[in-house]
């Protein structure tokens, strides 16, 4: 049977990534809504904005806004996400976010172009002085990533040994400035990835860096996600990230349908169902994942927030009603 | 690495399973034409209508038409469901389908008596008379299958032994007719399953009925469609029924939200990325999926056809476009 973890660490997307990729503006006491529900399920991390260009993404022109707004709890780390010093400098001044430092290269030279107009030596160089930046102000850099890692709409299939190069170039950029990576990120950004391309990928890494952990961010656009996320666990993977009811997308990925990452209550119900701990409690999670249907007006993606779990199905049962 | 087939064979059920559920009127000569778009995939086995109660199933009211007004393609083979000898006489008459004999045991008595008002005891009595009546008619007897084998949402979970009892007692009603099974259906009818629970029930199975291919029956209801399907993949299973855009759900299963089986659209393209065979082109697929939406008047729940599938990106990177 299968080499599952006992557990799972969850970063839960569904506000950067969905309120970045909604079209229709969103009040911002409704983003601080959703994110003030999903602090009450048992998540405890959630990415709640990104600091980008208002101009390139309107949905996230109030990030400081959302942050300010926000009721913390106790024990959740609200994190943001930015591209460059300038997004960086915006999430530090907000005084309310977890701040830790990553680097992350992209597996495809045009999507790299096309997403953030750098060349793969810009960005090499990028992530150097993005180490030192977050030396500088004392940030513990823990986490490389790869965009891209399964395939690219632009580029193609990428090698197993091109996100193996990737990664020893982020091993190698990190060493020069003493720095040792923990976590590696493996991103399928434009949903190429099956089953078994996560398990060729995973299983590759884990022989060549037995000591980082990989996180997986799959994103469901061809109805994959919960399948490679399965095949995330019996390799072992222990760190996801996932969207509440499926919300997001990729905004530059160049295509109409562009689902969101893999959705986290389907993703709960799964490790919940075969004894696989989450930390989530999973009625909580499927209310907040009816909350963000009602935010942005239209059906998302979930499927367990509108079939429903079966705790209640068991209780029933279990009652004789 | 993974236990694959090298090849699967899918049975179609969209056209039986979407009709059958949709709540509005569809037009019969838009049946007909979903059909027809199928019979041009490659699939060559399609579940094209159930000869049912039209008071309890309205949108079968019109399943003889359909069968007429088919254009039936070489190769394939077109059959109905019926549940009982009515249905099954209105099968035959049409003198247009394949027809095939199974018997079926369910594994919730509660749902047994919901859905086909019957006790335990009638439905083994039933199995007994069904292959008499199959006998008497010249027609093999082939299949066998457990209905809400993974669990029910009156019964609760249905245990790994209860599924090998229930296909012992078919393997044993078939032998008393002096007749052979050959292979087993195992349908998670109300969305219990997880792809660990698969792969639990079909090494039980396997490992007891050596003798029996196993087919999977697998709604989508919470999500886990497709990575119960892979599930099955990485057994070794053959055998799948799938419905196109994900068409349908169960009339009966008492939820709403009651999603369809694995989209097989889906299913295509993960078996074609990880090198299976279907037989099925992806693309033409992909075009059906589109015209049950437009048929249906809705979204239907198909992840490939709204994000498309990678032949024509990898056709367009090839061309350098």
């Amino acid at each position: 049977m299968p080499n599952f973890p006992t557990s799972i660490h969850i970063s839960e997307e569904g506000p950067r990534e969905g309120f970045q990729f909604e079209k229709g503006p969103i009040a911002t006491a409704r983003k601080i809504e959703l994110i003030d529900a999903l602090s009450q399920t048992g998540l405890d991390h959630i990415q709640i904005v990104s600091f980008v260009n208002p101009k390139a993404v309107p949905g996230m022109a109030d990030a400081e806004q959302v942050v300010q707004g926000i009721t913390r709890e106790k024990g959740v780390a609200y994190t943001g996400l930015w591209l460059n010093d300038k997004g960086f400098e915006r999430a530090v001044a907000t005084a309310r976010l977890a701040i830790t430092g990553s680097i992350v290269l992209c597996a495809s030279d045009p999507f790299l172009m096309r997403n953030q107009h750098r060349t793969p030596e810009q960005q090499a160089a990028d992530q150097h002085a993005i180490i030192e930046m977050y030396k500088a102000r004392g940030i513990p850099v823990e986490r490389g990533g790869v965009m891209a890692a399964f395939g690219c709409n632009f580029a193609g299939d990428i090698p197993v040994a091109r996100v193996l190069g990737l990664v020893q170039q982020q091993v190698d950029i990190a060493a020069e400035h003493g720095v040792r990576l923990k976590r590696v990120m493996i991103a399928d950004t434009m949903a190429w990835a099956t089953p078994l391309a996560v398990k060729h990928v995973v299983g590759a890494l884990q022989d060549r860096f037995p000591q980082l952990e990989i996180s997986l961010h799959l994103h469901d656009t061809r109805g994959m996600g919960i399948a490679n996320a399965y095949a995330g666990l019996e390799m072992g993977v222990r760190y996801y990230d996932s969207s509440v009811a499926g919300l997001g997308g990729c905004p530059f990925a160049g295509h109409k349908g562009a689902a969101g990452n893999v959705c986290t209550e389907d993703l709960v119900f799964m490790c919940d169902e075969m004894g696989i701990e989450t930390g989530v409690d999973l009625e909580t999670l499927a209310e907040c994942a009816r909350l963000a249907e009602d935010i942005v007006g239209h059906p998302l993606p979930g499927s367990v927030m509108k079939g429903g779990s079966l705790k209640r199905l068991r209780e029933r049962v279990a009652a004789g009603t």
